[in-house]
């Protein structure tokens, strides 16, 4: 869509809510060959409407990687009910990726460019103190089977040191072009210098009463993420919570501006895309 | 292991109880060239252990049927202690199969002849009266998403007039040899005619709150199941929630001894075995 399309008056702007389980897709972006979520659903709205849109996410979730609430928004000429193209696409999408909400939107809507903030949420099943954990194995697709026992308050100390504004460079994936891809609703420029800087409003780990044991869950919400950064926190904050490494070692991660400061890359397994905000000016 | 095996003494018997998502294998039954429970746990025997004996199950389940506690036994000339076994076990199959607990048991013990009941559990999430139920994308391979509303009175009354010994072949596969197969502690004796005679103890459906609507779990206990019989027992009673067919039409089904006279085979994601008894001289 272009200035100059004479059509463009005609394009309605879309959002869409959508929940997937992300163990047999290679992550959100579209690749030749490969399945993918933004594959599936440009390829699902072609067979519907006959227009073919590349939905832009609100950021590129990896291979294994899930999403309870990722938003979409992409423009549409056909003039079709919300409720029509949600039916539509769930009966067309493979049954792993669910659309939970369908809407046109302000043309000015942009699922990354208007978010304001997004939350992540983590799953791990710590080992058991004494005998060797059983994980379920209808959690092994959604959970991190940890392979030693944790420390819940150790884990919530090292949590609350990663709130507030930091530059995140440490807990970024070390590959260079990884680290400057956009995932983030912090700048909208694309020439602007990607910054490593993110603001971390609220990360607190919780306990939930499973069959068999406990599920600690880590949620953080924050105004943007660098890639590989909440399985880049949940590692280090995991080498915390087993006694490997000092909850008073994380601001030196913060300064080293180091990925070999930090700790290792926790599983895609156990990470889902939680919830992503929009302005209330923005959303519709 | 023959009478005649001079090492037979040596031969321990053991009792394995898994847990396992049987949506990636193709049922419980080795076959050439599938990835099945049975062949994985071979497998993975073989490696530990290096003897390769085959597991007998409890009763084959079918492809993408899953299992909460399944019991396998066979015999093993290694002297291992069971929780070693297990842990092993557990390293070594993918984490689709878990090992809930490993024992030896007397010779006597023999996982489908022994069993004395058995219980089966099928999860079914019902389309809402009035909007399109969307089915979370994690429950997906677990639960079947019913395209009409159900009404749980008539699946209770349904479910209420299955109690008792009756002669379930309506209710069993149509492939005869399929019919035949053994799935039943019932008859032990290989010569003895196979019959289709059950007897179910008990038959009851219940409701379950899960984020966004409600789930239906039918659960099962008999003395032995012939194959396909839960699915097309679950299929039928669906039939009858819905409104298609009455509560009065049941008897019926079972006097016509023919499988035309039920309903369709509900979907193998929905069903789980979730327990096998034993006599109490028998399990240890």
């Amino acid at each position: 869509m272009t200035d100059s399309d004479p059509l463009a008056a005609d394009l309605l702007t879309w959002k869409l809510t959508l929940a997937y389980d992300g163990t047999d897709f290679r992550g959100w972006q579209v690749q030749p060959g490969e399945r993918t979520i933004q594959g599936e659903l440009q390829s699902a709205l072609g067979r519907i409407t006959g227009e073919a849109p590349l939905p832009q996410g609100s950021g590129r979730t990896d291979a294994g990687v899930h999403a309870l609430a990722q938003v979409a928004s992409f423009p549409l000429r056909a003039p079709i009910p919300p409720e029509n193209l949600q039916r539509a696409l769930n009966r067309t999408l493979p049954e792993s990726i669910r659309i939970l909400e369908a809407n046109t939107v302000p043309n000015t809507f942009h699922a990354r460019h208007s978010a304001v903030a997004k939350t992540y949420e983590y799953r791990v099943r710590p080992a058991k103190p004494v005998c060797e954990s059983v994980c379920s194995p209808f959690l092994a697709r959604y959970v991190y089977a940890f392979p030693w026992p944790l420390d819940l308050d150790k884990l919530e100390s090292a949590a609350q040191l990663l709130v507030g504004e930091h530059d995140f460079l440490s807990f970024a994936a070390s590959d260079p072009d990884l680290t400057a891809r956009n995932q983030s609703a912090s700048f909208t420029d694309p020439d602007e210098k990607p910054s490593t800087i993110r603001i971390i409003f609220s990360s607190t780990w919780t306990k939930q009463a499973i069959e068999g044991g406990d599920l600690l869950v880590y949620r953080v919400r924050g105004n943007g993420f660098l890639h590989h950064m909440v399985r880049n926190l949940v590692g280090t904050m995991l080498d915390v919570g087993r006694g490997y490494r000092q909850t008073e070692g994380i601001p030196a991660i913060f300064t080293a501006r180091a990925r070999s400061a930090a700790g290792p890359t926790a599983p895609a397994r156990g990470l889902f895309l939680h919830s992503v905000e929009y302005g209330c000016d923005s959303s519709r």
